[in-house]
């Protein structure tokens, strides 16, 4: 069943000022840009600046070690949980999904609020919220 | 910056009565089971019955020319929109995000309500929604 293999190519990367992996909270305080691949623009018909997007990415930087239980945000006085009961961004999978307020829209460059992704992550895909 | 690939391996697959591709709502109008590989079902601790989860999977029916403007719904009447404002399965990566409800756990089979993926697709994560 899962022998099969899925190959992904980014439609374009996160930027923004953290250069690290920070808690959630920290990273969606400041603001972000998503410089999406420049064919891909015709893709962003519709879209208007204000709403809200679901971006999904892939987090680079987590370990390729998966633990599938975790203590909820490295706190050991927490039981350890299931990860597909945590948002961790160590898991089989490494993928994030976040909702999004877009900002507003530059050519192929998004403007957006609340991404908790770093600088430098691929995005996978966006979506109406 | 689109050059580098990501590969995925699915975490499980979904099994219902839906074989083919259908408008959304009638697919999620069915029960669906996600079975998940074995080997993970320890992932699943802390995640409760009748709680919402996020499921991330892969349109493995969708066509691999991916057109960047379409008509909502096939509709013709609709105007065109991009496809990062729609949520059609033909996208340049082809992954469908929902939230479902938990109805129950049964070992490596999660049973679960509202779920738009066909039989056979592909599960790439799960998250609590």
């Amino acid at each position: 069943m899962t022998d099969e293999t899925i190959l992904l190519r980014p439609i374009g990367i996160v930027a923004n000022s953290i250069k690290e992996t920070l808690p959630p909270d920290q990273i969606k305080a400041v603001g972000s840009r998503i410089i999406l691949a420049p064919e891909l623009v015709p893709g962003l018909v519709g879209l208007t600046a204000g709403q809200e997007i679901m971006v999904i990415f892939y987090f680079h930087l987590a370990s390729a070690d998966v633990v599938l239980q975790q203590h909820p945000r490295h706190d050991l006085s927490r039981p350890k949980r299931g990860v597909f009961a945590l948002r961790s961004p160590e898991r089989p999978n490494p993928i994030g999904v976040t909702t999004v307020n877009l900002v507003t829209i530059e050519g192929n460059v998004l403007h957006v609020n609340h991404l908790d992704a770093v600088d430098g992550t691929p995005v996978l895909d966006i979506k109406p919220a």
